[in-house]
């Protein structure tokens, strides 16, 4: 069995156990991890639908031929014909009798066609159906974590090459584009977010977009930065001083931040509520006084996406299992004055975690 | 009355008419051409609910604090709050009454939000009613145009640089990638998609993605490219052949592109069918014998998205209509051997149409 069928029957298995005979997925992701073919339907409709006990149906636009053979029923459309109807025609064929049966789509089927079939599917009870597909993907095969190991291998070499470009006057989009030429000569193959570097008072917004800002001596530099690498996802943060004296409440708040991460890092282990790794920052964070400015979660699971599903939060209910990926990325932020956030990827292993990060957490002064 | 509550006006009064009395929108671009404020959800909920006769209302996670002050009721939210509970509060608050209402959401109103808010309001029809925000963004206001007309300025001298840049063993990514650099150099603000050069046998696919193919004597190259400025997109295609005698198929071939291009876009007028405009350029290659080898729609609208709603097909039933901006791109491809491809913009005139392109459309031999 091919590794895309044991992930299709890994998929039905959950989503059968919970009483969802079908699935009907549009995310070019999810069907990119069910097939091994990456399509790009732009706004047309691709629909993948996986039936219990049934060959799975692809609905593909014509315009997106591949070569790839699948085991698959595919149905071709042209432009302009009524796909719908046959996502309809293949639903029915299931539910033919007049039970209710019930259909899982994944988080983010549009409404454009989302809404035509379900009122077109009076007897199919229509649910979120993604955390089964989401479940899979959070626990990484043995092909993933290579990729992903690769990815961060990458990343850490960018963060080097990208903080020995700091100079005076270089700007936040100077140095995004920077990265991602750094990015293209180590082999990546895509971004996993544009490069967001912030300089200065900037950093104090913990989702600063980067702009024409130049950098001057004594500014703080946040570089958040990730690539892909056989579609899959890094993301890593650091900061550093940028040729100047550390104040001591800045010193604090970098060593605050510091020992949340690491601390976060070797809490990580197969069974731990990921509520508690969440807690185990926050709590440094909220014991040095800065508990309001930690103003996010502690971190995000990823893979295809910089963010899978899956958070690290307090209102996470789940345990970290082996395999999983995410990050680990606590922050303090001062609107308008600073920011500092040091975020790695942890790989959770059999016995504890592996942190696929290695780039230096020691506070620098650069430049 | 400010350009965004005259937009909303608009938009409420096609709604309305239609029977459709609220309409939910997501889309962050719908939110920003109606409230003039950019915001990035992520995957977080951000919702703007109109309602005949009161004030909107606008969802946002509080990690999106934007300063503009909005005549409208915000509801900021934390993560962990669930949101949609105050959304349906809000739907119903129009709603008390047992009569059935109508709410129209947008195309691509995610199902993990629709699903929960569709099954809380039992007494609410669903609808897509993405339709009466498209077409009011599918007619330009002025300072719309002045957006557009300088995107494709930009993206005029881009062109033009970029093909001065052509050099035996350049790759399509490099190519790519020297275009994001010049749109940067002439104050784009972002790409309306990812640069599309296409080399060779590369070229006889009407969307291939670029990679590290080099480029040879005697290649043909096409080059698709786009930017935004002040977040409107750009879009423009042109093909020529680098370093050799052009044969004559290939002539007779470029000749038919242009000739269906450039009848296509006399054809345009307020009042025209948009199918007529596509069945002027098919004509011309039909006849010439490349009918089948043309093998998508003449163009699509565009706009704060490089495809807005509304393309200029067979199957469009509109007509054109003044301040309308759409692209005429025909081409002819003959897979795994050559493309043929020559796009313009035209924004409709109240009397005729305005080219937003002036990159020549001679046949050319470069390098």
């Amino acid at each position: 069995m091919s590794m895309h069928d044991q992930r299709i029957r890994q998929v039905m298995e959950k989503s059968s156990a919970a009483g969802v005979e079908q699935l009907l997925l549009s995310d070019p992701l999810a069907i990119y991890y069910l097939t091994g073919v990456m399509l790009h339907p732009g706004e047309r409709f691709l629909g993948l639908l996986l039936s219990e006990g049934k060959r799975p149906v692809l609905f593909v636009n014509e315009l997106l031929r591949f070569q790839k053979e699948l085991p698959f029923l595919v149905v071709w459309y042209r432009d302009g014909e009524n796909i719908l109807d046959q996502v309809v025609r293949e639903i029915r064929v299931k539910n033919g009798t007049e039970e209710k049966s019930t259909l899982g789509v994944d988080k983010n089927f549009p409404a454009r066609f989302l809404l035509p079939v379900l009122f077109a599917c009076q007897n199919v009870m229509f649910t979120d159906g993604s955390r089964y597909v989401d479940d899979c993907r959070a626990v990484k095969d043995a092909f993933e974590q290579e990729c992903m190991i690769r990815s961060s291998e990458i990343n850490d070499q960018t963060m080097e090459q990208a903080f020995s470009l700091l100079h005076t006057g270089i700007t936040e989009l100077d140095l995004a584009e920077a990265v991602e030429k750094i990015y293209r000569s180590l082999g990546a193959d895509g971004l996993a977010f544009s490069p967001k570097p912030a300089f200065g008072e900037n950093t104090g917004s913990p989702h600063h977009r980067p702009g024409d800002r130049t950098l001057k001596e004594g500014d703080i530099v946040r570089l958040d930065i990730g690539c892909t690498y056989e579609h899959y996802c890094s993301d890593m943060t650091r900061t550093c001083f940028y040729r100047r004296h550390v104040t001591e409440e800045e010193q604090r708040i970098y060593q605050l931040v510091r020992e949340a991460n690491e601390a976060a890092e070797r809490a990580v282990h197969p069974g731990t509520a990921l509520k508690e790794i969440d807690r185990t920052a926050r709590q440094i964070i909220e014991r040095g006084g800065y508990g309001k400015q930690f103003s996010h979660r502690l971190g995000h699971f990823i893979g295809l996406e910089d963010h899978d599903a899956g958070d690290v939060s307090a209102q996470s209910e789940e345990t970290a299992g082996a395999g999983q990926i995410f990050s680990i990325e606590p922050g303090i932020y001062l609107p308008g004055k600073l920011g500092i956030r040091i975020e790695d990827l942890v790989l959770v292993t059999e016995d504890g975690a592996r942190i696929l990060n290695h780039f230096p957490k020691e506070l620098q002064v650069l430049g």
